[in-house]
């Protein structure tokens, strides 16, 4: 949702633009201020930022981000499993990337090449894995039963035109020369699996891409957390659609709350949304409603659709604003990070943030944006204490010392 | 350039009070906030500030301002070398302090006795020294060959009318002693050679101090820090012509220009370093140009002096501002710590910062100095913080995470 001035908008951001009255009615009846979700200037991942809202130290905990989409995906990763994100491609016979989404296959297919994937038999045992496609062309793919590593490259190599990496350790660990090696074999087997499977003759046929290999990323493990039962005795639940938020929240104990229509895209159901979390309000100390469309405008450089983005979150804040009794609720809201509609990337910039509800120092911030939210109450803070500061309104933080 | 306010200036700051209309130019079209250089409260020294100002953590990395300020005065320090600063010194014959300085000796006569000094043998080879003399009375000392260590006490008692202080050992390590050892052999050693020195007899005799000591003050080794170039991937160049800030600028990798007329006092040729900042801002992604000659007339408790060199860096600024592109170059300003002209000391009082540039969310702060500054859209910020905002801004910041 944050941005930086742009010269289109006569140097304002979206959200300066956009008619937002109930995020203003929030910044306005609540305490405002900028958050560096990570520390300031440095931009954040979707991953270690969704972390650090969760008032966990990024820097410290993150582990990659392969086990929190596999999680979020609905595929149990346990400690010490190896997980990555993967993409079912189209490749030449010299390994040379033609689509990386192999022409985003539909997802039944992609669920009957798993299938057949999955039958591969790695020569060591007891190394194991396990493949799962989610949506289209997307999969993980989690290794177990060794002891692993992360320190190993992707094989995707990022774009079309260019040949598939192979998997190659990045330290001199025992563990991580195992990892590439299951992983250049699995790579191997799948894509021997792959190219002559009917589901690829069958698209060939159809003149679709083959989907004939399996590209890697994004290695990682589940990060050492501990639960929000455990940390403040509250029980919580997620809203949202993006795999990799859904992992998070789930690594932090929170309830996964499923809601018909919420795509994690620009065509997302807002008011589903909303309604699934008056709901769960109902039932649970803390909710977290994660809208992912404002970001994919912002990947796109789309600065008009990003207003209207804005103004669907604003009216769907409207709905929870009529709907949850603020004397008993309090309602923050804030972006994971800065995504620029010019530079179309994640960046350092601080993103503004306010919390309203009963007793928090309401300050004289009248607008809900980048720049009003500056001169705010809770001045500059960083995205590992926003969880903290929530937790210490409803009172379920503990007293440190005595 | 940062004070605090001043009877004398009706309860102003020297930057309050003086007539800048660039550095509020700079304010106006930029994001302004204060900055705790160190730590809220911790008076910075001007090595620690710069490795801040740098994005280092100082706190972590700060090893002595020996080894910086030998960088800056073109001498070459290894890892592992233990380096000091040094004055030429004149002592009575009970090694009892008469002038710190030799009477501000000229450099040619220090020249003549450094060289007699490079010839003394140590005791226990393969321990070496360097002995090099900068300017006027000051010199720089490198030992090197052994296990050595900073934890030792200067020589120099900080005052005349007392005695020269043995190096003592400040830890029991074998690497300390072994270093307290060699110190109180060179102190020793120089000094035999110096007092019978020809240049010291025709000084004697001009009745000008001799410089028949050398004292030796803040031992340190080379911060082990990452160079710009390979956090940043960035080309930078410093303007400076105080020896510690070359050198601390060296070791982050930047290139040192040399600047005809610089000399990091009061007197120094402001023009002269602007014209040169923009000339180095073409071939370089990033400049610091730094000016000493405020903190001069701080430590001076000339308050009237101050405000007309914060005139003079106005003037300076102004240059700049018409001489670079701000629609693709950034241009920031700060102070590298608040020196009282009540005090005369390096104070722990934040100070302003303001940063002029495309996409930056300009604020409502209209004027450059401590209080104004303490209203705008950085809010609060740390030294170490500022590199990185200014690395985002023109894209060099790598994300954290995925």
């Amino acid at each position: 949702m944050a941005d930086r001035p742009i010269e289109e908008l006569d140097w304002k951001t979206p959200l300066e633009v956009a008619h937002k009255p109930s995020l203003n009615q929030i910044a306005k009846t609540g305490i405002c201020g900028i958050m560096d979700v990570i520390s300031p200037g440095t931009p954040p991942g979707s991953d270690t930022a969704t972390l650090a809202l969760l008032g966990y130290d990024a820097l410290k905990v993150y582990s990659g981000r392969g086990a929190l989409e596999a999680i979020g995906s609905g595929v149990e990763v346990l400690p010490g499993d190896v997980a990555f994100r993967c993409n079912f491609a189209a490749v030449d016979e010299n390994l040379v990337v033609l689509d990386r989404r192999a022409g985003r296959i539909a997802t039944e297919d992609a669920a009957r090449l798993a299938e057949s994937i999955q039958k591969v038999e790695l020569e060591e045992p007891p190394a194991k894995f396990l493949f799962r496609n989610t949506v289209q062309h997307r999969a993980v793919l989690i290794i177990r039963g060794l002891n692993l590593s992360t320190a190993v490259n992707d094989s995707d190599p990022g774009k079309a035109g260019k040949k598939v990496l192979e998997i190659k350790p990045l330290d001199g660990s025992p563990a991580t020369k195992q990892t590439a090696k299951i992983l250049n074999e699995l790579m191997d087997k799948f894509h021997k699996v792959l190219k002559v499977h009917p589901v690829n003759k069958e698209r060939v046929k159809r003149r679709l891409p083959p989907a004939n290999i399996i590209l890697f990323r994004g290695a990682g493990t589940i990060p050492a957390i501990k639960p929000f039962s455990e940390l403040y005795g509250i029980s919580a639940a997620c809203i949202a659609a993006t795999p990799l938020i859904r992992g998070a929240c789930r690594v932090a104990g929170m309830k996964l709350v499923n809601v018909k229509g919420a795509t994690g895209t620009p065509l997302t159901d807002f008011m589903a949304k909303a309604k699934a979390a008056v709901q769960a309000s109902i039932a649970n100390d803390f909710v977290l409603l994660h809208v992912k469309a404002t970001d994919v405008a912002s990947h796109d450089g789309n600065i008009r659709q990003k207003i209207e983005l804005i103004e669907k979150i604003d009216r769907m804040l409207g709905y929870m604003l009529g709907n949850i009794d603020l004397g008993s609720t309090y309602l923050a809201v804030t972006a994971d990070h800065t995504t620029s509609c010019v530079t179309r990337g994640h960046e350092g910039d601080p993103v503004p943030v306010a919390i309203t509800g009963p007793y928090v120092r309401r300050d004289d911030v009248e607008e809900f944006n980048e720049r009003a939210c500056s001169r705010g109450g809770l001045s500059r803070i960083r995205g590992m204490d926003l969880m903290l500061i929530l937790m210490n309104l409803i009172g379920k933080t503990k007293k440190f010392g005595a």
